[in-house]
């Protein structure tokens, strides 16, 4: 185990109902004039917006409203909300929303507190962020696990690059998280999430730091709960604690919680954030396309690891003269779930074909030495795992 | 899934050498004026002791020293603090021990910030501790779980009684886990701490709440690392990679994170108070006495919780028309793996008869309408209990 530091200050308020507590939390932060960040209508269909907005009213707080994130968030709207908030002397972002609308909230929020243009940090120093103005947030979408997290990843549109920054200060205030919220959630948004959030844990997987047993294992029961749950949510959706045990690991997967001493890989995401780059899948189908592939590529790195993860999460036999066939089966499975889910595990599945696997490839390793630590990887190798996810 | 609301803004630093981070890590929190607080002689000849006090000197701190906190630490020796504290504007706290030493800490931290007696809150107003000075840990004993826990338990002499306070101000700023720190404790005491923390695991795993899957599967996953390690670490008790895993288990089982959603039981942990109050044996060996006294007890109130803990903790086989014998099983397996790790199971391995148990279970009700939630226990289900424990 590798020495570190963990600190999650979120505060989680979870349940039924939730969302109606925002003005005052938002007060208790400090907060008095407030962007209200948002994506598109689905939460002025479901009453979320009214009943943020009442909130915010009954605590008299000042707010304005930037609406329009898309999913793979543009550097564009990052800039808008950036001159918002300094005309407005803002000092409070409210994102209502998933992944997207929090990670643009975060980039505008980083923006106001450090001195070189925003896309600098994203592009070359992702780990430089010393201050943000304040965020909380509502959380829509159990996925990207931002509402807790340190990351923030944005697309500049001039160029298709998808860039991450890192900082405590972008860990939100308080995060909001109400199952109900999910029930109307299209069928491959559920799915999407899933595998977003499933991905946020195999990631953290597969290291190479050894003697990791508790984290290990507790990674294994977030997954057991995931692979258990996601199907359910699909036939049942408005089943409130099904929904419920979804939201919650969705944020346990991305806290930091699950990294302590150990050192994850991150890989498939970087191979992921170039194919919606350039291609503006959601973020989850691309994962279920690139995580097969990569493993298919990097198993043999430590097999062992792969032996485990196949025994303890998809119940595969152990026979210890065929750890290939075991690590094979184990992926087989993990495809087979994913397709069960109504998510593509090909490029084909999703429409794409070779014609730009090598500026993918190239693109990936863009101001970067190598991609991945569980085998750190070329341009070349991006191109054979791309190759095998044909 | 019940609703809840989750925060500890505890920093962790985690691994070798982070002692030496103490002096800075006080000043970032704003201390200036230290109560140095420990137990006996082992931080001294281990060397903690030195280290500590050189990284305060080192930052230019003041301190003043109270050692002497025992194992069930007594109000006796808070009341000294507090004085210490009045008389010295002390500002910080600076607990480097164990849970005892952590929670004495919490329990003079906690008077410099209230109205009332101290006493009155540990007795009658538990949850009514609005405040407290900033506390700091250097961890020795991964036990108690209280270097980011918000309670704390301390002991009355004039009458035994042990009773315990929890808020959220107590939750201490920092916490430095060394695994190294615990290489020379002794091996009742590693037990004993092992025993500790499997408790905490338990009593939240224990809950009437249903539809917690997620928190379910990441106690198990937490219990399975303690009962794999906890017994390695008496055979190889220099081992940093178990005894860091034991460590990092031994804070996670108590800061709240696992009680998410659900409502955890404790009424075991109530009644040892009364054993090592009367007593004064430790804790953990009060806990392997009560537990599986208390699960005979009670399993038919909910049985299908009991059985799923039997298969997928200690991995006793299923067979649907044998329920009770699944978990018979898996309460003797949990009684062979404390014996083997030298703890006492029964009220006689620790020389106690039954002259008292008719006083304890009185006590034990003192002040309170029923103890536990899994089965809510009045004085007599306890006297079974112990009766059961003999």
């Amino acid at each position: 185990m590798n020495n570190f530091e963990f600190c999650n200050p979120a505060k989680i308020i979870f349940g039924k109902g939730t969302e109606n507590q925002v003005g005052k939390l938002v007060k208790k932060c400090g907060g008095s004039k407030i962007l209200l960040h948002y994506g598109g209508s689905s939460i002025k269909k479901n009453g979320l917006y009214d009943s943020v907005v009442k909130s915010l009213k009954d605590s008299g707080l000042f707010f304005l409203e930037l609406g329009g994130v898309q999913p793979n968030p543009r550097l564009s709207l990052v800039r808008k909300g950036i001159e918002l908030c300094k005309e407005n002397d803002i000092d409070f972002i409210l994102a209502v929303g998933g992944g997207s609308v929090i990670d643009s909230a975060k980039g505008i929020a980083a923006a106001m507190k450090n001195e070189k243009d925003i896309w600098d940090y994203y592009m070359f120093h992702p780990d430089e962020v010393i201050d943000a103005l304040p965020i909380g947030v509502v959380l829509t979408i159990p996925a990207a696990g931002s509402e807790t997290s340190d990351g923030s990843v944005i697309t500049n549109e001039d160029g298709n690059y998808k860039r991450h920054i890192g900082s405590n200060c972008l860990i939100p205030k308080f995060a909001i998280l109400n199952p109900e919220v999910t029930f109307t959630l299209p069928e491959y948004q559920t799915a999407c999430g899933a595998s977003d959030i499933l991905a946020h844990l195999m990631e953290r997987y597969f290291t190479q730091v050894s003697n990791v047993d508790l984290t290990d294992r507790l990674i294994e029961a977030s997954i057991r709960s995931i692979l258990f749950n996601a199907p359910l949510a699909l036939k049942d959706p408005q089943n409130y604690d099904i929904r419920a045990e979804i939201m919650w690991a969705g944020t346990l997967a991305h806290n930091n919680l699950l990294d302590t001493g150990r050192v994850g890989d991150w890989a498939s995401h970087e191979i992921e954030h170039e194919l919606s780059g350039i291609y503006d899948i959601a973020h989850g189908a691309g994962l279920s396309i690139v995580f097969p592939a990569w493993m298919k590529y990097v198993y043999r790195e430590n097999i062992d690891k792969f032996v485990q993860f196949a025994i303890r999460v998809f119940d595969v036999d152990y026979s210890f003269d065929n750890k290939e066939r075991i690590v094979i089966e184990m992926i087989n499975r993990l495809e087979k779930w994913y397709k069960e889910m109504g998510l593509p595990t090909r490029l084909s599945d999703a429409g794409i074909n070779d014609d730009k696997l090598v500026e993918m490839s190239k693109k990936a390793l863009e101001g970067r030495l190598s991609l991945g630590n569980f085998k750190k990887l070329q341009s070349a190798d991006v191109h054979e795992i791309l190759k095998l996810a044909l």
